[in-house]
């Protein structure tokens, strides 16, 4: 039985985007102002320190219900016990990860075009991000972003809970729920604020607005 | 129960160290010549190119007995049916490792230093890697070179199989393996050789000769 997650305010976490603060305490504030859900991307450290990292953040977010995906590794997910990961178009083939994961975790998918959208694997994938929504600080991308338009165009053809990335803010977040898309991925919006709660809560309040305001 | 395996010439493999030329036909022309043990070692692949050259690698050497490991990545491991890893002091915790890979792995671990010998786990690991006997071109190392007299006072305090690695040539095998090692581990002395299968041959009658040479 796969575990129930909520993509409202989806956290990506790393060493390096933490403005030298501790990535677990950044991560707490975080779910204490409301993220529902925390990635930790990290491509730059060594596996060892990837999986002490990963066992802190999910002790610390456990008391917050919160579930914690990790980047790519699915070793990383298994060692630490994460609840599941999240998969980029490069990384692991999601049939595979599911196999290695069994049915509890978690798995999400990042598509950004048409036929990465088509081609998802229904029956192995819980959710899809996707990506380049706008220009970002936090990744390089080679492609141009999608905008509004492109995001709202993929998502309708996604049976799946979405969840939007790349470069969102306060002030895009409401067009992006609009979009229609169940939340918005963030990592500097939150992981480089002064203070992570409070950044946390608001984005949390805004997608809360933008949800019931597309529900009416 | 753990599969046998022969460390007499251990190639290490990744996409980079094969002059332009396929990776699989690279492995399977120095099994053929004597490769004894074949790590993939892939540095800068995503994830899932990593999982399709360890399967093809794996499907290319099963027909010689020759196991293939993965360096560092658990996740690529278990998706590729490879037969083990090879894990550095950064990389997953040797007991992490075995009980996510199982006791039918080979699980190998890198060491340089008298306190890293002395912290292997000799219930999980299989054999131990002594590294960074000479200067390389293949790998930054910040330390320098440990030399045969490092390499010969390390090799004694494991009770190990071992291998060892770093910069070693034709001319270097003899001393190496008379220092107290079962194997020597190459790079590009095969995979950048104009003719691999001939080159994996001469190391490897090059390695029992000096194995016998001390067994006298």
């Amino acid at each position: 039985v796969r575990q129930s997650f909520d993509l409202s305010l989806y956290l990506i976490i790393g060493p390096a985007h933490c403005a030298g603060r501790d990535m677990a305490e950044v991560a707490m504030a975080a779910a204490e102002g409301g993220a529902s859900i925390v990635q930790l991307r990290d491509k730059a450290s060594g596996t060892g320190r990837m999986v002490q990292d990963a066992r802190r953040l999910k002790e610390c977010l456990a008391p917050f219900g919160v579930p914690l995906l990790i980047n790519d590794r699915v070793d990383v997910a298994l060692a630490a016990g994460a609840d599941g990961v999240h998969i980029g178009q490069q990384d692991m083939d999601p049939v595979d990860a599911r196999h290695l994961l069994g049915d509890d975790a978690i798995i999400g998918l990042t598509v950004k075009f048409h036929h990465e959208a088509e081609a998802i694997p229904l029956s192995v994938v819980d959710y899809a991000s996707i990506g380049g929504v706008f220009a970002t600080v936090s990744k390089q991308n080679p492609d141009p972003p999608i905008g509004l338009d492109g995001l709202a165009s993929i998502a309708a053809t996604i049976d799946l809970p979405l969840v939007a990335i790349a470069g969102i803010t306060r002030e895009t977040t409401p067009q992006v729920i609009a979009a229609g898309v169940g939340g918005v991925a963030v990592i500097s919006a939150v992981c480089a604020a002064p203070d992570p709660r409070a950044a946390a809560a608001e984005l949390r309040a805004i997608v809360n607005g933008a949800m019931a305001e597309r529900e009416r």
